[in-house]
């Protein structure tokens, strides 16, 4: 069973909208168990989608075509499919009423174009549209390729997807199988390493399929199972799980799409009422600020220090002169007192200290991307962790937050 | 002159994320005047890669394929374009300097698909990556259609694609013609307000055209003027901007793309010597770390304070015991103390605070969205203005500090 998503529309084609559709019913066919291996995207050209049509039903056993369906006079998808396969379009008559009584209601005039929305090609099955006026239209072919056209309005559509289209493709297609997913999330090492280290389970990757994602300094493992029940998929992904973890389980640091480090900290900090205090100068905030986006963070978070300046340091936190005199701002002593001052301040169990150069000129003959991390853990001898990234600002300044929380991360589960 | 964009990526294929990088490119193109007819997905597969090539070049003049060159295994781009081209792969030496020293500076050790990252299509140009290590291509071949290779990280592809792609096509394609677009911003009018106020000359537009675009809370207005040189299009984008400044004038604050309220702040408080703190309760430190983005921002932020809890408002800034108990933490009386005692402590010329209710769940009675920000300034009164936001957590935090950004920035023109 192999799927084709065709986009209609000029604003896709030229970039003026995100072809979000695509990705929603991709999303949602994968999750049937239907490979998607061609997307198409084409404007409101009644030759083009023709041809688009003709090169999909060729190599695809479903054809989804999504937008132009509306009352504007560029909206020619269903006339298109019609013609293509010899049929003609039929009035769906629940819908057409639906679209005069709305008109009636809003008080505005009808015109033929208006009507079209009701249209359906004939032997297919209407979709009814619960949030606007074009239906949808689900053409299954005996000895032939299957269309799915679908609206272009997000909105409409994912309600259309979710609500009718689903339940129809189970049904038509004898789709027992499902698509499980268990997403791993690692910190501390980079995508091109974890693939390296997994290289001969990702060539012969069959079921689970694993798939490596990226961003903002965090690395995510997906493994996919396909199986016939949700017990048999778990046990795929238990095994294939475990094979991973055994080779990089010293950066797995949680579960889930919707998850992150923050979030992980912050709940280990709830479970085990431990405090937590900071004292930021390159990141002036950014940790703080990034702990107190995890709703019931107050319990464990009385506040904190931005010390950006070598005066703030001082005066704030009482970092001594002495220190910062001889041994500069950026540099391991300075770390640790501003830990260690903060920690006292506000009594809490842990405190963090940020210290470097976010760039992009360089400080005390520091390059940018210096940074030393303080950490205060209850009564254990206060630390400080060099680090050198090479990014710009912002980035510098993302991943002292991102080696703060593995920090702090670590250090409670060292000691609990 | 007709292109055709081909997107690879399994993760884009399934629908794990979106294809932006298509809306770019092809907004970038017509930008130029190149027609986009046809956009392809394809997964991560040598073969249908090379499908999808030969039915691209048969109908297009430009093929771009975005995607694929980064270090893992099923990054294999190049090495299709290359075989289907009958060519071989050639080394970058200056780009492969750089991935050698990336790996040296980071202590990681380089492996072979590392070095790949440097490779070109022979006879093509190499195209350096600013933000990342993959260089694109260029093939301009004489009577046959041109390949452009773009990397698939969006940083990575919009640098090259504006700093580099955009020059080698107008040269190449002798494109005179050009769009030339200036982005006015605005923040405290929403984007459905601003349509609304612009609604004639949005339906009427033809040369320049007016785009709005809504983002975390500002709106930016792109007026795109097509001409044949500069002066022409200045002259139209001047007189548009006139038309829209006299209805929407008094919530604009910055031209540019590439600006925001926070690099606006900073640049006027650099350029009129004033200094600013903060005393941040519900932010968290987001407005600290927000003017700790921008470059420069040292020489007039000294730091501040994360008073989250109540203890810390009293113990850190001293904001009395007693007005905390008689007005709440919520309150006018609290924020006009929080900006009062922070600007006393950091010696500054402004301070700025924050205290109210992020959500989910209320505070002191009060429903999510309530805030309360603080502004004192000089030796003017320090006032506090309150605000109702209804959204969630993440999107309440991030208004406040965009409302306590403008606040000073209004707060500066009105005193300078």
């Amino acid at each position: 069973m192999q799927a084709e998503i065709i986009a209609v529309g000029t604003e896709i084609l030229l970039g003026q909208i995100d072809n979000t559709n695509a990705s929603y019913v991709a999303r949602g066919l994968a999750g049937l168990g239907i490979n998607v291996f061609h997307q198409q995207v084409i404007g409101d050209n009644p030759e083009r989608l023709d041809d688009a049509i003709a090169l999909a039903e060729q190599r695809s056993d479903l054809v989804v075509v999504m937008g132009g369906l509306g009352p504007t006079r560029d909206d020619l998808t269903k006339q298109v499919v019609a013609r293509h396969l010899g049929r003609k379009l039929v009035v769906d008559e629940q819908a057409l009423n639906k679209i005069v009584t709305h008109y009636k209601t809003t008080g505005r005039s009808l015109g033929d174009n208006d009507r079209l929305q009701a249209l359906y090609v004939d032997g297919g099955r209407s979709l009814p549209n619960e949030n606007g006026m074009a239906v949808g239209d689900f053409i299954h072919q005996a000895n032939w390729t299957d269309f799915l056209v679908l609206p272009g309005p997000p909105r409409e559509l994912i309600d259309m997807f979710d609500r009718t289209v689903v339940p129809i493709l189970r049904d038509t297609y004898q789709i027992e199988q499902r698509l499980k997913s268990r997403v791993l999330r690692y910190f501390g090492i980079g995508e091109a390493d974890l693939a390296r280290q997994l290289d001969d389970l990702i060539d012969n990757q069959t079921n689970p399929t694993l798939a490596t994602y990226a961003k903002s300094g965090e690395v995510t493992l997906r493994l996919t199972a396909n199986a016939k029940d949700d017990q048999v998929a778990n046990a795929l992904l238990d095994k294939m799980e475990k094979t991973v973890q055994d080779r990089i389980g010293q950066y797995f640091y949680g579960y889930g799409d919707d998850n992150d480090l923050a979030t992980v900290v912050v709940n280990q900090l709830i479970a085990h009422h431990l405090s937590i205090t900071a004292a930021e100068s390159l990141t002036a905030g950014l940790f703080q600020s990034t702990i107190g986006s995890v709703p019931g963070v107050s319990t464990v978070f009385p506040g904190g220090f931005v010390t950006y300046a070598a005066s703030a340091k001082h005066e704030l936190i009482a970092v001594p002169q002495s220190v910062i005199d001889q041994f500069g701002v950026v540099s391991e002593q300075t770390a640790i007192w501003m830990a260690q001052q903060s920690k006292k301040l506000l009594h809490t169990d842990i405190a963090i200290s940020f210290t470097g150069v976010a760039g992009p000129d360089e400080l005390e003959g520091h390059p940018a991307g210096t940074v030393w991390i303080g950490l205060a853990y209850r009564d254990e001898p206060v630390v400080a962790h060099e680090y050198h990234f090479a990014d710009d600002r912002q980035l510098n300044r993302w991943r002292s937050v991102l080696n703060g929380l593995d920090l702090v991360r670590r250090a409670i589960n060292d000691q609990n």
